[in-house]
């Protein structure tokens, strides 16, 4: 039995149902050419074998003296996890991410090891889904993904074990930790965790963007505007999903100088801009996101290679290419901070590790004055090809967290050739989630027009994605 | 804004996530000859024109000032409480049970109305199902059942408005109460709802069923054996169902002198039994049940009609005639008992009226000493066919409520000339539960054969029931 660090224990004391602490990866697959109907009956059947978890999919967490610890659970059963479900006719994408949005708002089970598996069937010709949820006390977003990927083969020919049954170089119930701390210690910083970590939030990110110069592009945090997004949430979701070759999006940082990183900040600030118009609540402030960003290869610092920064959205700025403008100059300047301050960088990663509920613990009023207005993630993913069982993997969505006062989240994966952009929103708070994806197409073109770029669409090359720039709805 | 009563509060304070409060309703219907493959979503599209919801379906829990209120959801939206879903192939009754399963242990969200309908589809020959599931702080199981039945049509042809948008003579949101207390009283009486119900479970129960005289078949409160199913339970449920012709259940009756109610609890004594040998663990001393039980045409007491009884299962008897003897003789007695008692008769009332529940806050020394095994209800229904705009209701099953101490509950629900039975439980904790339906048709069988009846199956006349004693299996 193993303690968890104050930050794991933190995601399982601060969960509400509100305000649940998983994350979870959506994959759309192609069966491999001339699989029968059977294909998926026979794929569960033989992962139905492998009944026993390797770690951490065998650990459920218990409370022992106040503290939280890992426990083999010895009554695992493969049943409860693995699930088998279909889509409602006619079986689109429509469909799928109502599931979805369903299924990402309900908690996980505590007496259990946090996470479950469903294999979806019912898409049209004969693709299916898969939508892996587990607990961020267990494993984050970046190592979750990693590990999804991980469990994949890379060849159509190549048989893996199910997930659960794989054992992970750095397995992500074993996340580094110090030494176990005394009983006593333990049981204070299990109580004390939120508000260890929520002062940390605040100066920390004061001190990594406060202004060092009159000339000031930065954004700010607690400048933020009040927007419909920083509000107490529902436990309900929305969540919709979208991809695009990531050419498309490359010929516009090339044409504007700008990174992929800012160019997707930029379609997310037009989508957000025209979403906020529609509602009639586009602040006259610009719209901050949290970010959290790769330094590897920008910097020559060694040790952590992963901080966070706030971007200025530039939301109030209606010319797009001054939008981009702006953002990179925002970005910029945040890098060229982080890069000064390499004493905070350690701080920040303490930050960005607990990025998605952090803020969450932020007092009620982060409504008036929200710390930032949404984070925007960009999870690093495969750049080739992968497969489960020789269905060849099309699509990537990842499924984040939605928190009090950061009620959408955006995250965007890389796979192969394209990016999936994939919305997780309170239902309530943000009941026209689905619009974001027409926002987010209307942002890329309007881009590349102000650009002088075709508008055409760049086709991307995942065999079985039958046009990767159609949209994808949400319910 | 109109303020629980403290037992409805009760169900809310005491649920947790191990724990969830609501009651459930499991139809199989059969659509109207010549009905297509848009019959499903022609009838929810036309349901989806019914945005509004009438009350108890548009009423949210608040709490203000430590009470709980019933309060109008101002942002009611249809889109989350009405699921369209559908089984994986092949879609048998399995696939069924698996999926209602699962739902039925996830908790209500709070931040909106106490209820979720699910269309289900994909069972063969196009029968489909619906699984609607209300918070039993809005309804309780009897009061739910009628409000199901009532929503529905009495033929083919008439065309009702769906169950959200219809009034209902006696609007479960609207439950008897008194008139408001103070401030200072609600409060308290929230506070104190879970202390207030339990003494008056405990003492209430040993007054109805203390021992008169020396000649003792019924059962004792506190007497019942520790079996598995008194313990602690998980958030994890399973569901099983199975129906029966009320024939041949009534021939067994007839043979035996016993009520349809008595052969019930034979019928649930004998696969008990039969569970508890295999699992190596039944207890010398007989099990008890809990029973809430129509005192209406047995007695000429006025007042409240529904009492509730404890009943010896006589689960350490061999001989299912001498057992089914003994299950008569103990519920006689208890009758008995409960009519030379009116002054008990309310107070029995209000136990049963929170059964599923009372027993949860029972303390720890439950474990060994349980009040009663489990509960075993009965719950009436309808006689006549009922339809769904044209669809034939064949088969209905309640999904009630295990707790804390009581793992296993069984509900049977009368519907034309079948008993519906429905067995839910957690799933840890009763691990084997599919097998009580193998059980549960020997236990018929082996009352027939001791009883000289014959074990051909009386047919049962749902015409879209296939095979009315065919066993439905779990997951």
């Amino acid at each position: 039995m193993k303690a968890l660090s104050p930050t794991d224990s933190a995601f399982l004391w601060m969960e509400t149902r509100n305000q649940p602490m998983h994350v979870a990866g959506l994959n759309i697959y192609t069966p491999p050419p001339g699989a029968g109907p059977d294909f998926i009956p026979k794929m569960l059947e033989a992962w139905g074998q492998h009944i026993r978890a390797q770690s951490p999919f065998n650990l459920r967490p218990v409370l022992r003296m106040g503290m939280w610890h890992w426990q083999e659970d010895k009554d695992f059963e493969l049943d409860y996890h693995l699930r088998h479900v279909a889509l409602p006719q006619p079986g689109r994408i429509r469909e799928l991410l109502a599931m979805v949005s369903r299924v990402h708002g309900n908690l996980l089970d505590r007496n259990r090891p946090l996470w479950e598996a469903y294999v979806i069937e019912g898409l049209p010709g004969g693709r299916f889904a898969t939508y892996i949820k587990m607990h961020h006390a267990l494993v984050d977003g970046v190592s979750g993904a990693r590990m999804m990927a991980s469990a994949l083969a890379h060849t159509a020919t190549e048989q893996k074990p199910p997930l659960w049954a794989q054992t992970y170089g750095r397995a992500p119930g074993a996340r580094p930790s110090k030494a176990a701390p005394g009983l006593v210690e333990q049981f204070q910083n299990a109580v004390l965790a939120g508000r260890q970590i929520l002062p940390g939030i605040a100066s920390g990110l004061w001190d990594v963007v406060r202004p060092v110069t009159t000339q000031d592009w930065a954004a700010l945090p607690f400048q933020a505007p009040p927007t419909p997004f920083n509000v107490e949430i529902s436990g309900s979701r929305r969540f919709a999903s979208q991809s695009y070759p990531i050419a498309r999006l490359k010929a516009i940082g090339h044409a504007a100088q700008a990174t992929i990183n800012d160019v997707t900040l930029a379609i997310c600030a037009g989508a957000l801009r025209e979403y906020l118009i529609t509602q009639n609540k586009l602040p006259a402030k610009p719209l901050v996101a949290m970010v959290p960003v790769s330094l590897h290869g920008e910097t020559t610092e060694g040790g952590n290679q992963v901080s966070l920064l706030l971007a200025n959205l530039a939301t109030h700025m209606a010319d797009p290419r001054k939008r981009l403008k702006r953002i990179v100059q925002s970005t910029a300047q945040a890098k060229q901070r982080l890069m000064e301050m390499p004493r905070l960088q350690k701080m920040a990663h303490g930050m960005s590790s607990i990025s998605p509920m952090g803020p969450g613990m932020v007092t009620g009023t982060a409504k008036k004055h929200p710390p930032f207005n949404l984070v925007i993630s960009n999870v690093p993913g495969p750049k080739e090809s992968l497969y489960m069982n020789g269905a060849h993997l099309d699509e990537v969505y990842p499924v984040s967290i939605p928190t009090h006062y950061l009620a959408l989240n955006i995250t965007i994966s890389g796979y192969r050739d394209t990016l999936g952009f994939g919305y997780i929103a309170c239902r309530r708070s943000v009941p026209a989630l689905q619009r974001m994806l027409d926002y987010t197409d209307n942002a890329i073109r309007e881009l590349e027009s102000a650009l002088g770029l075709s508008s055409v669409p760049v086709a991307a090359s995942a065999p079985a994605s039958k046009a990767p720039t159609k949209k994808r709805r949400t319910t």
